[in-house]
């Protein structure tokens, strides 16, 4: 007797084989004919296999023909070639074992559909639905494809800190850790909050990307990525930010700007491949009931080759469009959605490499062109934007040249003492480098066709919510 | 002309082939022959790789001849046969490019060895050494090996939650996430802090496991595992502590305690065995210069089957051993380092699984033996001891009976509504389930040999450090 999953019960080869199979009831139908269809599902699969029990089980009056919804048991049995509509198998039971039950009176998911809102207050069951245990099992195929790409091509997993005592980009608010008593917090002469005296020795707070480090050991190990979670927080309440999510960094040292736009599109192909070929029922799923262009937009990514545009003629295609765009374009201004999408989506009908900003809007890390317009400063940065989404990476060459770089620094008022070790990865052999972000969320959310990102993450952190 | 890594640059299938060649000078040697060797290092390996640079190359004079180590260069040239003691391959450089120097009146990383202690304070600069480049080479294996054995066996990666408002099961002291401004918190009625208005709505934490909100994703959809950070305030100045680490915790649905113990011992013995088997370099110089019991502590791991011992019968063992034990061994006491030595190096010489332990030592979660005898009740815990380094994972069967589970959280003083989701997992459809807890960098010091915990992260967080 072999233990096996849902998924690989439906499979037409395992008909004939001796089973048992362990999972949650969704439905059951009692048959006039004295026995019961019951659904379960283990979460191997989006769809469920059928499990036919006959009246003469032992326990068939006093607890099959009670089972509802949410109630969790084990089969044992034959698998079968069964003629129902949409499944190439079912089981006829020969046990049905019971572990527990669920009160149709309290437990929550019953048959009618509950909106998402609803959902993520039972963050605890909604795992248990289709949508969800799709979202998650997409999610993890992200996640997979993201390290096997990195490792075939050699890259290093390496974890950056979580808890940092440098601000870095000052890429948005941080939070703090700290295990002061916040009541009492020991003061020094001035009466200010005494860090020296927190645990870390000094004030210290939540990472907001792991960039810095990485470039550390990308200028010693060659190639890098890290993926964790990080954090910012921002009091937004959108369907598009999260106070912790979780993000891809590569670092490639002696990448300049066009090899980086080609990690870039090579990676983003390689994920959204393997789930359109590994993850066919899922998609099915978010094609027919989230958003029928999901299919069509990932196809867009693994189908061509992704435009590669400098933004100055982004701007130029844009001012000569004849669109009306709610924000104005004008050369030195950051890119809005709506300019995005109608690069993507009408312009190009492709994913676009934008690249070559003008360096104001860009931070100090970023580098310097040489051979830009002197009243057009531009930097190094490349924004890759997908249709439906608009920018899904962001990433640049790094400034590798300590002069240049110290004096963005100043230009941006950074306090050079704080970056000592990240000047001296410039100061002793310093390599041209460079490297992006994916937001994983927000790739999920691309790939499923979510509109909430706090629909695509297991557990949500926004302001007011970090319940369970 | 192909770019190409030291480590592929060094097969000798790569002799004949024009390539260009990116990394750091090792070290210089000029010849009286008018020509210089250069070893060069790219992360990619241990081993360097040997340039010989002409001294018709343009800037031989001007540039070659100060190369000094930490310098970048690239080179541009042909792979040939070499004659030279241990090393395959050689280049001939056709041209060398400067990128950058490294002064060596302050590079920091001169020939002459550092101490590990002196190296942490150049975290940003000890990954360019041999030691701390076989370390991450080597730790991004066995996070490899990780996802690969998990994914493999069909189990879905999930992202518990960082931030918590649950101080869980009370594994340690915790460290606080805020935004309130420490210096002058808004308080309420009795002049507390008011947490209501802090980002969350409610005082949050780090997360010190992601267990509980892992068996939310086991119950839904069978077989899940974390691999994410996770953190403990403690004031533990040890070799063997960090404030941040890295932990893995599969988590599966109906998996009963010898399922879990299978499958502990089938993901030690693939990590290891990959190690081993791919890891050839770093592995040698680990046992030639960190510790020479390294290797043979890892091939008890793959060798044979580990043995399965109740902690009664230990206790047994113990107390018959006829050894002096600093501290007394006695039935309802947690074993030390000394035992757990005892038993895996010099009673079984094997990896030892000890199980069903006293339930006053362990935490609530743990499912209560029925069949314990009523003066010595015991819980379905389970720790897996390696020769050399003692336990390395810590797990359990969980309670999946309501009743029981309450009984003994109520025993433990546990506030039962701040656990009400944890309640519903028992509440709804339970079923057996079981799950383990690996420390990554504890399983990095094991394979490794490197004695201080420290030394197997990028960025260790102790009391007093958060630089970087």
């Amino acid at each position: 007797m072999d233990r096996l999953s849902v998924v690989a019960a439906r499979q037409p080869e395992s008909v004939g084989r001796q089973v048992r199979l362990s999972g949650w009831v969704r439905t059951r139908r009692d048959s006039k004919g004295g026995f019961s269809f019951i659904e379960i599902n283990d979460g191997s699969s989006l769809g469920n296999i059928q499990v036919i029990a006959d009246g003469d089980l032992e326990n068939y009056e006093s607890e099959i023909k009670h089972l509802s919804p949410g109630s969790s048991i084990t089969v044992e049995g034959e698998v079968k070639a069964s003629g129902g509509k949409g499944q190439a198998t079912e089981i006829h039971a020969a046990s049905v074992t019971v572990h527990g039950g669920a009160d149709p009176e309290t437990y929550p998911l019953q048959k009618k559909r509950h909106s998402f809102e609803k959902l993520r207050e039972w963050a605890h069951l909604r795992p248990r639905t289709n949508t969800f245990g799709a979202v998650m099992r997409v999610r993890n195929r992200i996640c997979r494809s993201i390290h096997e790409f990195f490792q075939e091509e050699d890259f290093l997993w390496i974890h950056t800190p979580i808890i940092t005592a440098s601000d870095c980009e000052g890429a948005g608010e941080m939070f703090r850790v700290s295990t002061l008593d916040p009541a009492n917090p020991p003061r020094n002469d001035k009466g200010e909050v005494d860090y020296a005296r927190d645990f870390f020795g000094r004030a210290s707070y939540l990472t907001v990307s792991g960039q810095l480090e990485g470039e550390i050991y990308a200028t010693a190990l060659g190639k890098i990525y890290t993926f964790g979670p990080t954090f910012r927080a921002e009091n937004s309440n959108t369907s598009r930010h999260l106070a912790e999510f979780w993000m891809v960094e590569p670092e490639v040292a002696f990448y300049e700007l066009t090899d980086n736009m080609s990690l870039a599109e090579r990676f983003l192909k390689r994920i959204v491949g393997d789930v359109l070929r590994d993850c066919g029922e899922d998609m099915d799923f978010f094609q027919q009931r989230i958003d029928d262009t999901t299919i069509a937009r990932l196809e867009k990514v693994t189908g061509g080759k992704f435009q590669r545009v400098p933004y100055s003629e982004a701007i130029e295609i844009l001012e000569k469009s004849g669109q009306k765009f709610e924000f104005p374009v004008s050369w030195g201004a950051d890119l809005q959605a709506e300019h995005e999408r109608f690069l993507t989506e009408q312009h190009f009908e492709s994913p676009v490499i934008l690249y070559d900003y003008p360096a104001t809007i860009k931070p100090f890390y970023m580098r310097v062109n040489d051979d830009a317009a002197p009243d057009r400063p531009t930097v190094r940065a490349m924004d890759v934007l997908t249709p439906g989404v608009g920018e899904i990476i962001g990433g640049s060459q790094r400034e590798d040249r300590i002069d240049v770089l110290e004096a963005r620094m100043r230009e941006q008022d950074l306090n050079l003492d704080e970056y000592w070790w990240y000047r001296e990865l410039r100061q002793f052999g310093t390599v041209p480098h460079s490297g992006f972000g994916l937001g994983l969320e927000r790739m999920v959310q691309f790939v499923t066709g979510m509109s909430n990102i706090r629909d695509v993450i297991p557990f949500p952190r926004t302001p007011g919510n970090a319940e369970f």
